[in-house]
């Protein structure tokens, strides 16, 4: 099996100043594509620590992947490092500076001497392009191992990664082959699902491995399939899940690169709908989900975040004596909002959220952590009581969630 | 200086199954005591690979903390492979058995043997109390070097470190007191930053460093003074930021633990003034970050997500020639969505943005990531144009801090 080394560069990660979120992804990619990680290394952004590293590494691993240290500052010092490492010297890649170049004419900006020298790579690199940011890509062979430098910014490493390397690294490495099969769950907790599956998480294949996943009122199942035959795999995994379906049905709502946003925007293309959202509580958190989503112009009109009694009022036309009576953070008011959106904003779906956010506000009957979703469609108007956390961005985003998923039961029950 | 190196073991790390959230914290925590964190490294739950990170770890620092390994299962490899490596024996330790007896008497529960093994450490380890769980914390002294193992369950490691560790490394070791100060600027690359500040940097004594922190339109500059006196440091480096401060007065937005949105707050507040959102292709991420802080109901109103013509002009009033005239994304159109916005919507401020995200929506006028700004006061509005990425959710993420910038700018004008 191929081994890895993943070392990361900058002062910043063994300060504790910066979250490292890069080397649990690329743990992550390259198990999935069946190399296997055997350690993972932080120093710091200083020539000796980094050669040591390089060093140690390359007498136990494979692989050697580098993040970090390839911004265009003083501190950044990895490709110099790398030059001395093998012994070279670094030349301007002329790929690289048209990218670059390109990157400052397109946003009318001057280029320094610093932005150029960032198209300089070691001469024994082979150049990996990035396109989404100024920092190239570099591969590196030497003795038939492979060492990897790419940028520490994650958007971009994993765009790289993904997009060339990845690939790259299965066509140069004998990888067996892995599949991967992702069932998509929401509103059931981590717990109760494997209760569920329990029978059928105990039958499976030794060759077959499952991980669960959660991630804020959802949890993903992960099947890893090892083998040598891609169709045979596929096929068995498929077998699998149409076991487990059943056991599951009403929680899941997608496979692999669903997303619940994107789901529901599927869902609402195929029958020519639209929505619009009314949000207090999510803040617009709910319509950033939507609208992350390429294309959603075609079935999302818009939205209204009412923070205020009079914008609630003004905005969705929810009536004084609602709030007076029954409170911001109710069914009735939940209803006049998902309601008032619809047919002030013209829309065939309309979610609204209302609720204690926290960590202030919460009182001894609605403490921090209650929260009413509503859906309101062409059937009429459902609401959801949610008693959810107090910590205000986990309520934020399990709110999103769960109003999502209400708004995909109602088009599917539609 | 006290150098450290931080051990993690445990497969499930190296595979990306789980976040390490462990190694920021210590490395947050050392480097506040005056510690240089100078190499994080995570191995597999393997002994080979334990004893050669410890060989090598030790060759290097003064202190080596080990996280991981210490639970009553399978991994309880940490304790073995400290024997190995030692060349000493397991004995129990009749305090931790105390402990674990009482934890599981409290508990009402069956105590096994696995558990009584919890309570056995190497014979040349000091016992650290931990409280908070059942695998003791050690403390091993070699050649003047310190061991420390502690258990990788977050809240217990957080705790046996904050209330036993530090203190006792305080005491033992003789630190150097540590000062950090971060500026955080706006709307200026990283390079461009560097090119105004560079002989202020040059200058910098070797006593204090500087790390440049990128993040989506920001970047946070990290002054790192290293001495014996904490007043003389914090007056040093506020000599520092004195001295930088005019050079790049115009993108410094405030320091240590402000953010945009956080500042923005304080400026609404203080002004007792008040703000509403009007997004089109940020589709609420701006009034998702406002909202974000608790407390912001107290100045935002709420906003309009406004992706359609329709609500522009329905809810926002834009008019439908100034549309036709010049289209969605035009400094006419972002300005009549913030004024329409603050005038119907009745706040002190409006913020408006519309742009074209992507991937999909370009023209060869206005390729994707074109983007207008805008900001409505009491002063009047003010509009500006943004030349951003090809990638949709980084043009999100930098037209909402641009935008937030923007408004800091006008209300800071007012």
């Amino acid at each position: 099996m191929v081994k890895a080394e993943v070392i990361t560069i900058g002062d910043e990660i063994l300060f504790g100043q910066i979250t490292d979120t890069n080397t649990q992804w690329i743990g992550t990619e390259l198990t999935q594509i069946g190399i296997r990680v055997i350690r993972k290394t932080s120093v710091g952004d200083n020539e000796a620590d980094i050669l040591a590293a390089l060093a140690e590494a390359e007498t136990r691993a494979d692989l050697i992947l580098i993040t970090g240290g390839l911004g265009p500052t003083k501190d950044d010092i990895t490709k110099k490092t790398f030059c001395q490492y093998f012994d070279t010297e670094l030349i301007i890649n002329e790929d690289a500076l048209a990218l670059i170049t390109d990157f400052f004419v397109k946003r009318g900006r001057e280029m320094t001497d610093l932005n150029r020298q960032q198209a300089a790579i070691p001469k024994n690199a082979e150049y990996v392009k990035n396109s989404w940011g100024t920092a190239p890509g570099m591969w590196i062979e030497r003795n038939g191992k492979v060492f990897i430098a790419m940028p520490g910014v994650p958007f971009e490493m994993k765009n790289l990664m993904s997009k060339r390397l990845l690939p790259k690294l299965q066509a140069h490495f004998e990888t067996p082959v892995i599949y991967h099969k992702m069932i998509k769950t929401v509103g059931i907790g981590e717990s109760f699902l494997a209760e569920k599956i329990e029978a059928w998480e105990d039958a499976l294949p030794p060759h077959i491995k499952l991980a669960y996943l959660p991630h804020f009122g959802q949890v993903r199942l992960r099947l890893t399939a090892t083998g040598s035959n891609l169709a045979t795999l596929q096929a068995e995994a498929q077998a699998q899940v149409e076991q487990v379906l059943p056991l599951i049905k009403n929680n899941v709502f997608g496979f692999d690169t669903d997303e619940l946003e994107t789901v529901v925007g599927s869902l609402l293309k195929s029958q020519e709908a639209s929505v619009v959202t009314a949000e207090s509580c999510t803040g617009g958190y709910v319509s950033h989900l939507i609208t992350k989503v390429p294309g959603s112009s075609a079935y999302f009109l818009g939205g209204v975040v009412a923070y205020s009694y009079e914008m609630k009022m003004a905005e969705l036309g929810v009536k004084q004596q609602t709030l007076n009576d029954f409170g911001a953070v109710s069914e009735q008011t939940i209803c006049e909002m998902a309601e008032g959106a619809r047919l002030r904003l013209g829309s065939t779906y309309a979610i609204a959220t209302s609720g204690i956010a926290g960590p202030d506000g919460g009182t001894p009957d609605k403490p921090v952590g209650t929260v009413w979703i509503g859906c309101a469609g062409p059937n009429g108007t459902t609401a959801r009581k949610l008693m959810l956390t107090n910590l205000r961005e986990t309520n934020i985003q399990l709110t999103a969630t769960y109003a999502l998923d209400l708004l995909r039961r109602t088009i599917l029950a539609a």
